[in-house]
C-alpha cells in the first residue's frame, strides 16, 4: 500500500500517520517530494483494510494498494500450469478441450440426441443445466433433480463427463452426485455463501465470470473455493455487460493471456453466451484458441427454434461440425492438441 | 414482440414466419414496408423464449421486445405507492426515512455506540451487518450469529428496527428471527435461490442494485420475491459500474425518478457504498431527496478509521448530525416528512 | 509515480532501475519489503511519459501514478471558486442560473417563440445550436450561419445572453462573433485541435463532458484551454455513457461534488441530454441543484413534438414554468441565489 | 419505428396517432393486442426524428427504432467485400496486412530505424503519428509538417507505404500531401466536421473505433465520410472502455465478425493500444487474425523503453519478429494470405 499525502501536509502531520501506521503492525518509508510525500507501506499480508481507513485522515489525499491480494490462484505461488484430470481427460497445459450442450436440459429425448451429436463431432464433456438461473420467474427454470438424473444417463450411454450449473449451497450435495464437474454462472460470482461451501466439495469447479466482474476480483471468488480446500478450478470467461448492444455481452479475450499471466489456473471461453448469436460463435471460438484458451464451452442444440432457453445463440448439429473441422488447424497454431474421448480412463 | 424480417426475405418466408408463430399459441400481424417487412406478436403473455428463438430462422433480421416482463412490481398492476410500515416507521408515500450505523457489526460496545448516536442524530432505523460479503477470503467476514445477538440487543436497548443482510438460504431463519429487514446484498442481485426462499419470508426485504444490474432486471429481482409471496420490497440504489474511477461506483439517481413512473415500491439510496468517500455523502444524500428517493442508507462509524471495513466511506458522528440537519429543508422542498422514532408502535 | 517491482527482483535489478529513474533526471526512493520492493519517484513535475515506459523493463511489474496531471484547473493552486461573469451575470460561488431553449435553432419562429418562453419563466441564458453535431450524415445538420444571425437577434430582442456550439477550428471566429459562450459537445471533449484553439479566444466555453471521459481527463481538456490562455471555463455534466438502457445516459451527479474537490470552476448540469426523456427532467434538475451544481442547461421547446431534433426530452413551456417554481426552495436549501436577468449589466 | 402505445390507450388515442403519423408523410399499420396496442411505421427512410418526438405525446409509451441508419457502409447496399488498393497492396478480400511501427515519430533516426525494422520481419505499412492527440497539453504533442517530412523520406527510403493521423480539417490538405492513408484516431469518431472534410479527399482513411463508440454509430461515421464521396474506409478496432483496468481498454474482437456481416468495408485490429500492455499484444494479435480480421496494426519501437509516448506497449524488434513469425499459421487457417511488399506497384 501507499499512502499519499495532501499538498500541503506539515512535517509533523507526516510523522502522525507514520505513527498510526506503526501503532497497526506495519512498517512505514517515507519518500519526501518536492510537492508531497508519500509514504510505502510494508508488511501485514492479510488484511489491509486498516490501512485503507487511512484515507479517512485529515492529510492523507488517498491509499493506492499495490499488491495482488490472492495467493493460491497467483502464478507467483504456483508457477506451473494446473492440469485438472475429470475422468482421464485433462484440462489445462497444452490439452484443448471443447464442452458442448444445450442451455437446458428440456427432456430426456433433447439431452440424449444432443449428447449423441456433440460426442459425434468431437466434444468431451456435455454441459446442460438441470437448475437455470432466469430473469424471469415466469420462465422456465430448469428439470432440477429429474434433469440431474438425465444428464447421468446421457453420460452413462455415451461416455460424457458432464458440466452442470450448482445455485443454492443446499443443493451442493445433490448437484455434486450427479455431475462431473460443478459450474458457478456469471450471476454467482460473488455469491461468497455458495463459494466457501464449494471448497469442500471434491469435484472441480467451472467459475464463470460475472457480467461486472473484474479478473482481478474472478480471481478472489476462485481463491475463495480454494481457500476452502478445493483447487480444482477452471475459469471460464464469458463476456462482460458494456455500452455495446450488437453483442449480448462483449467477449474480453485479452482476459486469456491476463489470466496466463496472473494465474496457473486453466482458462476456457464461452463464445454463446458471450455474443448471443449463433452466427458469430464460431470466429470467436476460433479466436479463443488464438488467444491461448484451454478450450471452450459452446451451446448446440438438435433445434435451436424450439429450445426454452438461449435458442437465439445455439448452434445447430451441422453448424456444431463445421466449427469443429474448422479449429483443428488454429489449435495446431496454437501449439495446442485437442483431447479425445479415447483418452478417458475408466476410473 | 416484433419480428423484423431482412431485407430479401420473399412474401413466403414471411408466411412461414407467421405460420411457426400461430402454432406458437400466439397471433401474428404483418406491416409491409416498401423495404422490408415486421410482424407484431400477440398473446402468450409469460414465457415469450420461444418467439426469441425465431431469431435463429433464416430471413428473420432481430426480435424486439416491447413488452415489460414484471406484473407485480409494475404500477401498471399497483397504481398506488406501496407503503411499507416497520414496527409503526412508514417507507413509501411521502414519508422519508433515514437508515444509519456501520458496515459492519464489529463489536458490541462499537454497535451500541453507533446506535445511540444515529439514534441521536435522526436515524430511525439501524444498519449493520453480521455476514459480510467480502472481496477477499481473508478480510473480516462478520460476527454471524454474535452479531446477529448484538443487533437485537441494540434494537432492545434504542429502539431502533434494525436492517441486516442475508447471504446464504441457509440463514434465512436465523437472520430472520432477529432482524426487522432482510437485506439483500448487491452481488446477490441475481442469487434467485435466494430471492425464491425470500418469497416465503414475512418480513421486508431491502433490495439492493446489483453493479451490473440494469433497471428491468432489478425490478424482474423484486418480481421473484414478489412471485413467491413476499410484496413487501424497498428497492435500494447503491451504484453502477463504469469507467469512471474517481467515485467507487457511480451513483445512478436518475433511477430513481425512472423507478417512481414503472413501480410502486419504495426507494430509498445508498450514497455511502456508491461514491464511496465520505466527503461526497453528504451531498449525495440531498441529491437523492431533491430526485424523490423515499429515504437513504448511510454509513456513520464512531471511529471510521478504526472501521474493520468501508472506514473511507463512513460518517464520523459529527459529520451524521450536520448532514442530519442540512437534509431538513431538501426534504420539506421535496413535499415530504421526515419519519421520526415517535412514530414508532409498540407492536 | 511509484514503481513497483516483481516479487524475484533481485537487489541488483532494483539498483538497475533506480540507475535508470536518476538517469532520466529523477529521485528514486526504494522500499524494500519481504515480498518486493517499491520506489518511490520524485521530480520531473510535467513529462512522466518516460518513467511509465519503465514497465517495460524487465523485473517491473508496473508503474503506478499518483499525482494529479492538472495545474491550471486545480484546486490546490487557485483555491477559490471562479466566478465567470458574462454580460454582468455571474456563474460559479453562490449564484445559480438557469441557460434554456430548444436544442437546434429550426427557424426564425421557432427561436424567438422559446426565447420569449425561457425569458418569462426565469431563464438567463438562451442555448440553441446553429452547428449541429448528428450521428447521421442524412439528420439535419442545423442552420449554420444563419442560425447564428437567428440567435443573435433573439439576444437582442430578448436580453438573453447565448450559448452556442463549436464543432469546426475553421468556425471559432465566426461563432465568436455571434455568441456570448462558445460549447464544446460531448464528442469533441478530447478534440484536442479544437481545445487549443479555443485557448486563445476571449469568450468563455461551456464545455461537456464526453460519453466516456473521467472527471480527471475532463479536467485535461479544461487545462488544454486553459495552458491556452483562456481560463473562463464552465464545466457540464451530462451523462456518461454506461450499460444501462432506461435512460439515455446515465447522469453522474457524483461528479458535481467531487469537480468542487479538484477544481475551482464552475459546474453546471444538463439533464435533458443525460436521461434522455423529459418527465425526467425535472427530478434530476432539483438534484443538480442538491448536489451543489452552479447552474442547469435545459431543452425548452415551443412544440416539442416537431422538433427536427431532441424533441422526446425537451420540456413544454407549462412544464419547464412548473420546474422553475419547484427549483427554487432546493435552491433556497442549497445555500444558492437564483440569477436573475435584472443583474445584467448594459455592457 | 415501432410506436408502443400505453396499456390504458382508448382507440380514439390510437387513431390520433394514426393521424400523426400519416401527416408526417409514412404510413401506420396498428396491431391491437389483448394488452396493449403497437403501430407500425413504414416509409420516409432518411429523418426519423420527427418519428421519434412521438415519445413526447401522451398515451405513447415508447419509440422503438427498426432500421439501420447506413446505407452506403452497409452489406445490403454492397454485398461483396470492398478492396482497397494502395500503391498496389490490397486491404480487404482474403489479403492480411500488418501495418507496424512507432506511436509517435520523435527523430529522424527513430523513425528510420523503425521503418526498417518492420520492413524486415515483414509489415508492409509504416504508422507513426506527427500530430499526436495527447491526453495532457504538457505532453509531448508530435513533430507536426517536420514528422510528416521524416515519414514522406522513410517510404522512399524504404519503400514502405504511410499511415498517419490527422486531427485538425485545416491540417488535412497538408497531411494528405505526405502520406498514404489518413488516421482518424479513437478521440475524433464523432468529429463530424473532420469526417465531413475527409469525404472530399481522394486517399483511403483509416477510421479507428472510439472508446465509447457502438459499432453502428462507427458504421454511421463511416457513412459520414462516405456520404461525402470517400468510399476507401478502412474501419480498425482497437479497444473500447469498461470497468475492466487489467487491460488499458477492452479489445471487442466480436467486433470483426459482427462487422463482416453488416458492412463490406474491411476491418483491422489494434491491439496494442486496446490491451497496452506489450506482452499481451501477439496472443491478441493472434485472435484477431482468427476472428476473421483483414489485418492489424502494432506498435513497434527500436527502445520501448526511450519512447516519448505508449511505450509499455510496443513490441522490441525481436519480439515484432517472433509475432510475425507466430502469425503465419494463424493466417492460413483463417484461409488468408499475408500481403508482401513485392505486390507492391510502383504507381
Amino acid at each position: 500500500m501507499i499512502v499519499v499525502m495532501r499538498k500541503k501536509a506539515s512535517d509533523e502531520s507526516v510523522g502522525r500517520i507514520v505513527t498510526k501506521i506503526q501503532e497497526l503492525g506495519f512498517q512505514a518509508h517515507v519518500s519526501k517530494g518536492v510537492e508531497r510525500s508519500i509514504i510505502g507501506v510494508i508488511g501485514g499480508v492479510d488484511d489491509k483494510t486498516k490501512i485503507e481507513n487511512l484515507a479517512n485522515l485529515s492529510d492523507v489525499e488517498s491509499v493506492v494498494p499495490i499488491m495482488k491480494k490472492y495467493k493460491l490462484a497467483s502464478r507467483e505461488f504456483h508457477p506451473d500450469d494446473s492440469v485438472i484430470n475429470i475422468r482421464g481427460l485433462k484440462i489445462g497445459g497444452d490439452n484443448f478441450v471443447v464442452v458442448a450442450g444445450p442451455c437446458s436440459v428440456e427432456s430426456r429425448e433433447q439431452l440424449l440426441e444432443s449428447a449423441e451429436i456433440v460426442k459425434k463431432y468431437g466434444a468431451v464433456f456435455l454441459r446442460g443445466g438441470a437448475f437455470k438461473p432466469r430473469t424471469s420467474p415466469y420462465s422456465f427454470q430448469g428439470l432440477e433433480e429429474l434433469g440431474l438424473k438425465i444428464l447421468a444417463e446421457a453420460r452413462e450411454t455415451y461416455g460424457l463427463p458432464i458440466v452442470t450449473e450448482i445455485m443454492n449451497p443446499r443443493d451442493i450435495d445433490l448437484v455434486a452426485e450427479y455431475t462431473d464437474v460443478l459450474q458457478v454462472g456469471a450471476r454467482n460470482i460473488q455469491n461468497f455463501s455458495l463459494l466457501k461451501e464449494l471448497g469442500r466439495v471434491r469435484k472441480p469447479i467451472l467459475l464463470k465470470r460475472g457480467m461486472m466482474t473484474t479478473i482481478e476480483e474472478w480471481l478472489m471468488s476462485a481463491e475463495y473455493v480454494m481457500a476452502g480446500g478445493n483447487e480444482e478450478i477452471v475459469l471460464c470467461e464469458r463476456g462482460i455487460r458494456t455500452f455495446e448492444t450488437a453483442s449480448r455481452n462483449t467477449l474480453d479475450l485479452s482476459a486469456v493471456p491476463i489470466l496466463k499471466e496472473k494465474t496457473h489456473l486453466p482458462v476456457i471461453v464461452d463464445p454463446s453466451h458471450a455474443v448471443g448469436y449463433w452466427q458469430f460463435v464460431s470466429p470467436l471460438a476460433k479466436a479463443a484458441v488464438a488467444a491461448g484458451a484451454d478450450g471452450i464451452m459452446v451451446e448446440v442444440h438438435p433445434r435451436p427454434e424450439e429450445a426454452l432457453s438461449d435458442g437465439g445463440q445455439s448452434l445447430k448439429p451441422e453448424r456444431f461440425d463445421r466449427m469443429m473441422q474448422e479449429l483443428k488447424p488454429f489449435i495446431t497454431a496454437a501449439g495446442k492438441r485437442m483431447v479425445s474421448l479415447d483418452e478417458k480412463s475408466n476410473a
